[in-house]
């Protein structure tokens, strides 16, 4: 059967969603416990490739797993997952289904905490900012993100010249409590897209850069010219839609 | 002069607010971060005593310290407090002020999380309960709480008897995304009486009550007839009021 899975995990602890040799990784713990249950290594394939320090409440895998009923998946997993990673829900589905090419949409959160004082509570869960942000401007910059662009000023420079046009449909910023949160709902997103972007609505939201900046620099397509990448602390991968 | 102070922290790696020889207590480091500043001990009173795991976004302190400009006391802290407390902001108040006897009213939140999957991102800071919390029952039974009562049903058997009555001004149920959040706004909370709220409202949430047993567990001034006690990680005291 071809299972597919949502998984929420807290990335403080890992680093990052792909497996490597020696470091604790989100796909190498997901892929020990499937070992145990399947009595053989599973191939798992993931939605995002989430960040070193990233998190994810819905994360997408699949992998093929005929061992147990898929209504035991769940629990199972959750038995011999690490507590910073578990299996939200598990259903069987069509054999053509790819966690990561049948994905139509991802949905990324970005946290912002403007203040002076550091964050004790959510310290693992934002990006510290010293100083009042500005919502309005980092909202009204944001609105040039949306439609199909490519996105070389903002990604890494890894990603391959020519291949960097994606669409974002939506790019929002809004208060949810004394945070600052902006949320990117794109077709993919390339590496460092995320948090390139996150970086450049920081200036802006830190009254360094007027909101056309933003504009501009995407039309740039200039690396050279972006801001800091953001941490990846503050960036959560809240949802994958398929269609 | 006189501080007030707020401290946000994380209460996962603490044994609680009150200061203990053997283990690691907010106050402790508080206490150990002011004596560095001030050369010598500073006797510190803080709003509220929470419980181990339990958590603070506005607990208010004040002690007596004049060795910095009170617009230093904020960073001067946080440069020396670990990074699960912060200090958030600090005030010169009038001599008399004192951070528990002055306070007219604390909020307080329980977070739940109903949902057969355990949480991995916030699993120190809600309560985990395996299926659907029915929100409307709750509301309805939290509404019995509002007033001035005895209780003794709710708090803990240590707290003297015949000294157990205090008003409630609010208790307040609502969905917080996958979440469901008690926030109750009391002029002072008895010992265990949070999280013995929050036990019995869960009782109601998961349907093995009826909304009215809170009410009439309430009356019944019974400790014997309480539920479990809620486990401190859901606890965040949000907000001490002074008028």
């Amino acid at each position: 059967m071809n299972i597919k899975v949502v998984l929420e995990y807290d990335g403080t602890g890992f680093a990052g969603w792909q497996r490597q040799s020696e470091r604790r990784t989100v796909e190498g713990e997901l892929r020990a416990a499937l070992r145990r249950l399947a009595g053989h290594d599973v191939d798992v394939v993931a939605a995002g490739r989430t960040d070193a320090g990233a998190h994810a409440l819905g994360q997408v895998v699949n992998f093929r797993f005929d061992r147990l009923r898929v209504d035991r998946v769940v629990g199972a997993l959750n038995g011999l997952l690490p507590e910073d990673v578990s299996a939200v829900s598990a259903e069987v589905v069509e054999d053509a289904f790819h966690a990561r090419y049948s994905a139509r949409w991802r949905r990324y959160r970005y946290r912002y905490l403007g203040r002076r004082a550091r964050p004790a509570l959510d310290r693992h869960r934002c990006w510290w900012l010293v100083g009042e942000l500005d919502v309005a401007a980092m909202r009204s910059a944001a609105a040039a993100l949306v439609g199909r662009h490519d996105w070389t000023s903002f990604c890494s420079a890894s990603e391959p010249a020519g291949h960097r046009t994606r669409t974002m449909r939506s790019a929002e910023v809004g208060n949810a409590g004394a945070y600052v949160d902006l949320e990117l709902v794109a077709e993919g997103f390339l590496r460092g897209l995320a948090r390139g972007i996150a970086g450049a609505l920081a200036e802006v939201g830190l009254g360094r850069r007027p909101p056309e900046w933003v504009g501009e620099l995407l039309a740039a397509r200039d690396r050279a010219q972006a801001a800091k990448t953001a941490p990846a602390r503050g960036l959560t991968l809240v949802e994958v839609i398929y269609e």
